[in-house]
Parts: structure tokens; sequence; C-alpha cells
């Protein structure tokens, strides 16, 4: 394979076009690929003119809008093919990309990838797999918020094609997959889930674990984190707002100590901050589709824009398409409508 | 009303009897109010004879096994009216108790409350309200765990009950209800919630605040958050994960500091841990019921015991039920099987 050539969706999330195209410029010279600012290209040439990018593989293709937050993502897609994420998509489709990034409203951009690649064949329902926290290396939740209601069937495809992804992105084999429940009893959870255990727990392909609770998770071995996309998202906001209001709570209570204390742990404080934020991770998939799409958090600043590139060239690579693929395979049998 | 009688199911709980007992003992000092101690009676006398109990209006009354984790509490419940919830609630029923506190299964507890006691009318199913948590102050979550599966006017039913018991707990007026959901916008949720959207909205004696989001709670002015209780235990058992890691972390952190920093830092970093610990917090309360139950975290020690029988005595010399039942009489017409 090539240099991976990726399109960025520019005019997504809070802090764009200027925070995306300061992670493209870092990501252009750190990693060894091609990048394709999406926008409108007087706001992004006005940005790229704020940093030195002699020689960058940097190119600019002009879009009009963007989906706002507060737009029927449906509608906005359907409708509006000059909006950034659409043009964004269209780019892979003429094979000028292999793999779009975005930080804009991930309900659109996964609409967007559904409308334009289409799923992969044994996929009813495309799902986001996102790393979980700072607390924890190796593990994973999947669905994190692409899809409201499923099925327990569907639960069995976010399983198995998590594993694959998972397997791409930690290198761990056979990975350890759990569902996310209200109890670790085969016997808890809600009418999806418990439908959906005995599925997983037949699936040859998967290594599963049973239920898992959130207090027990982190100290788990559990490495793919299974619920659907409500659920998922309600686990991701919520542990984010307690992750701040706790460290908020430790700054105030380090505030207390001597200077030279306070100064030699903020290094300490600071890093443990970050490896806690959300936003400085790299972007999550949305996997199922025929082409690669990755969705950053919407809070993305530059070192995030950065880092999300680094995983979106990663999992290219890797050909994480072709493993979910070969997963999915034999198990179509099971897919419903 | 005179002394408030609470029955005590001193079988159930992680560290049943013996910190139950504790508890009790500690609760007996320091409240007005008669306690009943419901258990194996060897057991309790045993754990008795090691607190100076002279004087104390502690009584013990026998009951044979408890509901374990792993039976099915339906069957449980049932089949074992020996068991000691069963024999807890028979004690109200014989009007020989005012409410029951159970630190054991929460399902089993509320299957006894309905199988005892039966629901208000109005009520299809009761709720947990439990208190988030220590970064917040006067902010419940309805339900807790008592109900995997709910109907829009489930919902409806949490938000008018959570609001009432929010009320007596907090002396908050009109308390700020809003849906837990994966984003604040009127169109996100799932069916469920988007369905239950319209219900809360209408109801006039709801301050209702639309959706809320994890990431945002916390830093809200929220009083009564209303999810189902799948997404509501999770919830709950999640964010105790996240911060009991966090924890960790920063304790490792000021393992770095001279020793006279960290004993500076010791009773802070204590009062915080303490005050982010579920198990220390007051029972929550089954909502809905004909008569007050209450439900201890199952990890309670003797202080999280001794702080659920003053919570518990409160609500009961509130009258907490009474209040529940005027909010619902007029919303009757809305009730489903």
């Amino acid at each position: 394979m090539g240099v991976i050539r990726l399109a960025i969706d520019a005019m997504g999330g809070d802090y764009a076009p200027a925070e995306i195209v300061a992670g493209v410029v870092e990501g252009a010279r750190d990693f060894d690929l091609n990048l394709i600012l999406v926008g409108d290209p007087d706001a992004l040439q006005a940005e790229l003119a704020r940093h030195s990018i002699d020689g960058l593989p940097v190119e600019v293709v002009p879009s009009s809008g963007a989906v706002r937050m507060d737009e029927d993502p449906v509608q906005a897609v359907r409708t509006r093919p000059e909006a950034s994420i659409n043009v964004a998509c269209s780019l892979v489709l003429q094979g000028r990309a292999d793999g779009v990034l975005s930080m804009g409203h991930s309900g659109a951009s996964g609409i967007a990838g559904l409308f334009h690649f289409g799923a992969l064949p044994g996929v009813d329902r495309p799902a986001i797999v996102a790393p979980l926290l700072g607390l924890r290396e190796n593990m994973y939740l999947v669905d994190a918020g692409a899809n409201t209601e499923v099925r327990p069937q569907h639960l069995l495809q976010f399983a198995l094609m998590g594993a694959a992804y998972v397997e791409c992105a930690t290198g761990v084999s056979r990975p350890r997959v759990a569902l996310l429940s209200n109890g670790s009893e085969a016997n808890k959870g809600n009418k999806v889930t418990k439908a959906a255990f005995p599925l997983l727990a037949a699936e040859p392909k998967l290594n599963f674990a049973g239920n898992i609770e959130g207090s027990t998770l982190l100290t788990s071995d559990i490495n793919v984190v299974v619920c659907d996309g409500f659920v998922g998202n309600i686990f991701f906001k919520s542990t984010e707002g307690v992750i701040e209001a706790l460290l908020t709570e430790v700054e105030a209570m380090l505030s207390s100590l001597p200077p030279e204390m306070a100064t030699h742990l903020q290094p300490r404080l600071e890093a443990l901050k970050e490896r806690n934020d959300y936003a400085t991770y790299g972007a999550a998939a949305l996997v199922g589709l025929k082409q690669p799409l990755f969705i950053g958090h919407g809070h993305s600043r530059a070192k995030a824009v950065r880092n999300s590139i680094a995983t979106a060239q990663k999992m290219i690579q890797q050909d994480v398409l072709g493993r979910i693929s070969h997963v999915l395979k034999d198990v179509q049998a099971t897919a419903v409508g």
C-alpha cells in the first residue's frame, strides 16, 4: 500500500477550522501521509497561512457549509452534497482519498458514511469503537453512540467488529469481549442484552467473558465492552463529567500545598489530566462501512487532531476493514434487516 | 407521629451481619428511633454482644436465610416467607415497624416490597431514587436500578415520584428535572426517552428542564435525573469504577511527596475519598410502594448503615409517601398497565 491519503472534514468540531488545520499541519509534519483539508477555501487558506507548510503534503478541497448540531442529520446529509462531510466522503469514492476523518456532528458523519460508502456484507448497523479511558489500556467500547436502538443480533455484530478492530489497534489476539450490564451474573441485563448473551456465548469467533459491570470494568482484563449506542454514549459522557469534576477537586486540594510542592506535582497532575481527557485521544472508528471513517471528539484541539490522524493511518495501513469483512463473512447468516 | 420504628434486614449486604449490627448500634445511639434487627437470632446476638447496648432501643426478630445474589429473586421472595427481607416487610404489615431498610439484594428487596406492600395508586413501577454523587449536592437519579425495561409513561411517573422525594430530602422546592440522554437537544434520545420528553414537558407538576448529558450534569442545576434502571445502574457503577481508579492514581501521585506534605494532605484526601464513596451515603428509597422501603449499598459498612438509618428516619418523618401519593393522585389517568 502506498502513502495513505486522508480526507479531513475541516469544518466540523468545536474549534474548527483553526485547530483542525493546526492539527493537520502537525500530522503532516510528524507522519508520512497525504492530508486533504475539506472546507471553506478562504477560511482554510487563512488558517494555513499561520503555519509554515512549505513542502508539507497538505491539500485543500473546497466545500460549502457543515452539518450543524441542531440540524436533522439525515436531512442535512441528503440535501446538501456540498457540505464538508459529504465532499470528504466523495473524495474516497473518487479514489482521491483512502479514508475520512471528522471532528464534526458524529451522527451526521455516520449517516454520510452509510450514504456514500454503504455497509459491509453482514453488517446491519455500523457502530463506533472508541478507546475507553486513559485509566486502562487496550480497552475499547462499541457502540459509543451510533445506534440508540439495537436488537440482540446487532450487539453480536458490534462484538465481532469490535474484536477485529481491537486486534488491529492493540495487537491483543483473541481480545476478551464482555457485555456491559447491570450485574455480572448471566441472568442480569435488559431484554436486549439478555437475548444477546447466548448469541455472543455461542459464537466461536468471540472470546466471550460474559457480563461486566462498570464498577469492576477498569480492574478487569476485558478488551471489548459491548453495549448499545445510547448506553455507550451516556457511559462516555458521564465518566468524562465525573473525571473532570474530580480532577477539579484534586487541583483545589493541591492548591493548599506550599508553592514548591505544587510545582513538584504539577507535571504529574498535568499528565493525569491529559491521560483522562478524551479530547487528547485518537479518533474512534465507525466500523462496518465499506470505507474507513474516523470520528474525533468534538472538543478536539490540534493535538487530538494530530493523534486522530495517526490512529486513522495505522488502522488503514493494517487493513482493519479487510479483517472486519473476514470476521463477518461467515456470520452473515445471522444478519437481520 | 411517635418514635419511628425501622425494621432492618440484618442478613443482606456484603458485610452482614457484623457491619449491619454495628451500624444499627451507632444509629440507635445517635438518633431517636427504635430499631429492629431481622435475621438469624444466634448470629445477631453474637454480634450485639460485641457492643455495649444497655438501654439502646434495639430489638431482634428472628428470620431464616436471606436471598442470595445468584438466586432468582421473584422465586426466592415468593417461596421463602421466612427469609430476612420477607420477615422485615411483614413487620410493617403487622404494625410493628414503620418502614424497612435493606443492604441486601436490591432486586429481591424491591420484589418483596411490591409483594408485601403493593404499589401506590398511579404507580406501575416502583423505582429507586438515589443521591447522585458526593461531587454534587441536591442531585438525585431515578431509577437507579429497579426497572431494566420501561415505557415512556413510567419515566413520567419516575420524574414525579423523584421530584416529590427530592423535595422532602433536600428542601428544594420545585426541583429541576431532566432526562438523562445522549445529547442535550430535544431530538436526542432513544425511542423511550424521546417519547417521554413531551410527557414530562406537558406535566404542570414538573419543573422540566429537558435533556441532559452526563458530561455537563455535575455542573448543572438539575435536581432529579430521570432514566431507566438499566442505564441508571450502569451510570452509578461506571462512575463508581472511574472514581475509584482515578483516586488510586491520585494517591500514587501524592506518594511522591515528602512525608510531611503527604501527612498534610492526608485528611483532605480522605475527605475527598469518603465524599465520593457511594458506600458512605445514606440509603436510596424504593419509591412508589404503599410503605417506606430503603435500599442501602451492598458494600455498606457500619457508618453507611448508620447514615441510611438517618435517611430512612427523616423521610418517614416527613411523610414522603404522603407527598408522592398526593402528586400522583391527579396523574393516574396517564398510568398504563
